[in-house]
């Protein structure tokens, strides 16, 4: 049976060159980059490497540093509870909105135990802030707004370069976080454009190793730091770095940078088939994604059906997608879709195909055919 | 020139059967254990696996879980932090020692900062736990102790069981960490039987994969997470799970413990072979570590010498040492050598000699007699 793999936003294969980067670092610059001796300063020499490269992926040449983390997760965590525990005398008032990763909305549920005050500025119905309510949302007590450059389950690329403005025209002291676990290498962001003082990314969601992330800071931004001990990276990140995990990141940032515009005129044409052929073959399925949203997410969902039943029908035919975000698979009602108001028969059977370089036209054509087949089959026992 | 390496206690080389381990799951099995379908059921799977795996390691059959993390570091700041963070209203009072890893100090510095009173119980000359003072120093209010197995600088093995009896006597409630990073696989440690509720351990220094650690943990302790999102790890430790890295990690464990005995020996044997032959020909040497050291670790000083020099001088022939702790060396004083009142002239010539399985007998003589060659060639120039 074919294997077509449509759940890339959950987390991609290793690209084999980078994974051959990875299994050399560890074999051969295996040493500890703290240790003085000089096995320790070439693994320090290739750590900075690792962070040049990164900053060079989104074309910065000053202003910015960057720190390795475990993944998304833990920057989006260190550059939130960092922040507002570095600011903490500057206010107790935090911006986001109702459509954030697990990752950053439960951090805010966290603070608002804390006594912060979190507030939601409105999205439409295809997930795009509402600029005027955030404008209004914020003030000179805001500490941090938190905003995703292109959301994980319905693909809606964020105006953060309108956003960032915004922010600090309304409050200039307050740090601008965005979760680009998604829109890192997938659309055009520039830290220093969009005002961004935070950004986080995620190794294995563009084909580097696993359990490796990144906070990019801005110069002079402080973050108090999650953990304690040792001294690494200023001390904001400390702990042993992980030198093959670091590198091969950024060997896999560097390759995906080299090639993107082609790679993702590419994803967007296959996604734009994929939605345009099952529009037209299945009936009652309905696209959640926006137009002009990431190239690799494609949220459509199929009216009266319930998302679990179709990832298992479709992964009897050899296709892994996901019913939204799979950090949130074990939860049943999408926040994302509930905020953007989708009406209840849709709400349940939105399917999210999300795409790869790997991905093919092959795949796609397979993957039409199979959702007729699959809608049509199951429609006999509705 | 010959390469030596001996500075495992700051990290180990992968071992290579663990490395294939870690490729084959990078490349095939790549889901993210979070998604509903079938290949992240097998990505899950082997999570479960893992810990499985982990605390069949430490015989443990029940009573006990497991969560991955990024490295020791944070397993220690999650085992402190979030133990003081759960139980924040049993009281204000942690018990320690002075000489611990930056990455269980550092956070005792931070809880000062709190306004939590930390007390440090007394070591004697070789490192050991003067478990009178332990016992003066807890009481109803302790809600956290926190010792290390094994000192990482000197190599004393801490005296766990009497310990962990003092702990649960003077306060049944209080929590009982234990720092395992340098101890775990090279001394006999029981959970169960020393009382142990926290064990800390890192994959890099047992010949696993960089960037993973874990965190054993009793049944019905609670945590306050470090950081939220996902709900992975029962929310105690999120972020979508390094499949790869915690599997790895779990058959480097495997295959330490299967031959740990036997391996342990013949470390031992060239410890003492490496001891006798350095004290033999280098007057003014004096061994740090003490009788019954961990295995694995050598700590000699040499009189008015800067250990700063002398691990320059072993790397130009090709011997690799540290002069403490890797992610203190850029910190002049050892805390731990000031702790254990090491006379100055001492002081600053002591340096780690750290052995693995890896290290043969023709590597030792060679240590021996280079060790002798540099301090005899660097004490023309004194």
């Amino acid at each position: 049976m074919k294997s077509v793999y449509l759940d890339n936003s959950a987390t991609t294969q290793i690209d084999e060159e980078v994974l051959q980067v990875y299994i050399d670092c560890q074999r051969n610059n295996y040493a500890n980059p703290a240790s003085v001796h000089s096995l320790g300063s070439k693994s320090e020499k290739l750590i900075k490497e690792a962070k040049k490269k990164l900053l060079h992926s989104l074309d910065i040449e000053n202003q910015y540093d960057v720190l390795s983390s475990s993944g998304g997760t833990e920057s989006n965590n260190l550059a939130i509870l960092g922040t507002v525990g570095f600011y903490n005398k500057r206010g107790k008032k935090v911006v986001t909105t109702p459509i954030e990763h697990a990752s950053v909305s439960e951090v805010f549920d966290c603070l608002v135990q804390q006594g912060y005050i979190v507030e939601f500025a409105d999205v439409d119905k295809d997930g795009f802030v509402d600029v005027n309510d955030l404008k209004e949302k914020m003030d000179s007590d805001t500490v941090l707004t938190s905003i995703m450059a292109v959301n994980n389950e319905i693909g809606t690329i964020q105006p953060l370069e309108e956003i960032g403005q915004i922010v600090k025209s309304k409050n200039p002291q307050c740090i601008f976080h965005v979760d680009g676990v998604q829109g890192y290498g997938k659309i055009d962001i520039s830290l220093e454009r969009f005002n961004i003082d935070l950004l986080s990314i995620s190794s294995h969601k563009f084909h580097g190793p696993k359990g490796v992330g990144a906070l990019f800071i801005k110069e002079k931004v402080g973050l108090k730091p999650l953990i304690f001990g040792g001294g690494q990276q200023r001390g904001l990140r400390p702990g042993t770095e992980n030198v093959p995990g670091c590198y091969a990141m950024s060997i896999a940032a560097e390759k995906m940078m080299k090639s993107r515009v082609q790679n993702n005129k590419q994803i967007a044409h296959l996604k734009e088939k994929l939605r345009d052929g099952i529009l037209k073959k299945v009936k009652n399925s309905r696209v959640i994604s926006p137009e002009n949203s990431a190239p690799h997410i494609l949220n459509i969902a199929f009216k009266n059906f319930k998302g679990e039943v179709l990832v298992r029908a479709f992964e009897e035919v050899g296709i892994y997608v996901s019913t939204g975000s799979a950090c949130s698979s074990r939860v049943s009602d999408s926040h994302v879709l509930k905020a953007i108001n989708l009406p209840k028969e849709f709400n349940e059977g939105a399917i999210r195909f999300s795409l790869s370089n790997y991905t093919n036209e092959q795949e796609i054509d397979y993957t039409i055919e199979k959702t007729a087949d699959i809608i049509e089959e199951l429609q006999l026992f509705m």
